[in-house]
């Protein structure tokens, strides 16, 4: 008898943007699973804390290196196969011995969450469901109040990380766009966007949907810091009330 | 005294995909406001009706004409902006009068919803508050279980009703993508996506988060009928476990 592997969106931060759906997977769950950066408490377990039951065991996996660090080298590739594939071998010890493993996400699971690295691996193998959260970047837009797509809109999502010419010609070429995990590269966005005439609608997030959002147009940003996972929207909706 | 006006996203189907957020507003409002076509029940209400309470008065907003017509028109244009006019005439006057005023959406409310076109007109001059819910296409993808973004991957929404042209050119460029408001443009989607190679990773869904859902590989779908909120997911995940 097999468990079943249950991948719980979480939401962007307020745990109020928990799903119902997502609070009833995790009382019934046998085990409750967590990414986190060593030496760091997992975003999603801080963020579904109040709805874990007590008692139930925990399993935090440890990101071998950071996401900040290049993602292109073969280092970093070679060491989160293996961390992917080490967590996938322990999570199928609890699922072969027919426990319900549920595996907690911030945001949706299947949206550029680490999750879907464990779900490659074992949905073939095992009973699966996800349940869908809402997306950091939802939280974003609805914090502040910002219209973001509608219509025919096309709509971008786009990493910062992204050459500067390249994503001139991407942003020149979208409706509505989110840049996300800024870091470094804020100046580079700043900078393009003023280059294609869209930073004055543009609106700088961090923390989005936590007490701590901090939230301002980009153009009122008086510096360029920014941490890994702030974002900048570049709402669609123009004179089309 | 004024009131205050919630725009509240109920997810993508599933009354348990409504988060506790919605939930607690729902419960809390004077008044809540759902869009639908003439003659049709509000899909928002419907997803939400477990969480009204009892006796809460209601306002239907009953869309003049259908979001399927021709929307380069003027006439649909007039009628729509008509409308929303109207429309956040008659909710102003239950603002003024104190009440909290809660409009329920279909997914998230500033994503592609008729929301944010009361939103714009009222936000301005009300204390406003906006609750973000899982999308249609987080539903659609976590129903599936298709990853459908990850790492720096760029990912596109896209409308059918694009020119085919301009969707092969939009559909190489992205890693990802969703195709929505697919209605008679199936076919052309198909054609697309078979001549750049996608068709194979590329999933056909229709009412994805509900009982009724329908999915599939869209290289296995027979025939080329699609109802207008049908989406296809061109999935970015490649061999990158």
């Amino acid at each position: 008898m097999s468990g079943r592997l249950i991948g719980i969106g979480v939401g962007p931060g307020d745990p109020e943007l928990m799903t119902l759906k997502a609070m009833r997977a995790l009382a019934e769950a046998d085990l409750v699973v967590h990414f986190a950066k060593a030496g760091n408490q997992s975003q999603a377990r801080a963020i579904a804390a109040s709805h874990l039951k007590a008692g139930t065991p925990e399993l935090p996996l440890f990101y071998p290196v950071t996401s900040e660090r290049p993602r292109n080298g073969s280092f970093y590739r070679d060491a989160m196969r293996e961390f992917y594939d080490a967590a996938a071998a322990a999570l199928a010890a609890h699922l072969d011995a027919g426990r319900a493993v549920a595996v907690i996400c911030e945001g949706d699971p299947l949206f550029y969450g680490s999750y879907m690295h464990l779900h490659v691996r074992l949905a073939p193998r095992y009973p699966t469901q996800v349940i869908a959260g809402v997306t950091g970047m939802s939280g974003c837009w609805s914090a502040v109040g910002a219209p973001i797509a509608q219509g025919d809109d096309v709509f971008m999502v786009l990493p910062a990380t992204l050459p500067e010419p390249e994503l001139e010609r991407r942003l020149k070429d979208a409706d509505a766009a989110v840049v996300m995990k800024l870091g470094r590269h804020l100046g580079k966005i700043r900078r393009t966007l003023e280059r294609i005439g869209r930073l004055e609608r543009a609106i700088y997030v961090e923390r989005g949907s936590t007490r701590a959002a901090v939230m301002m147009r980009l153009a009122d940003k008086g510096d360029d810091g920014a941490p890994y996972f702030a974002i900048v929207l570049v709402p669609g909706w123009e004179e089309r009330a």
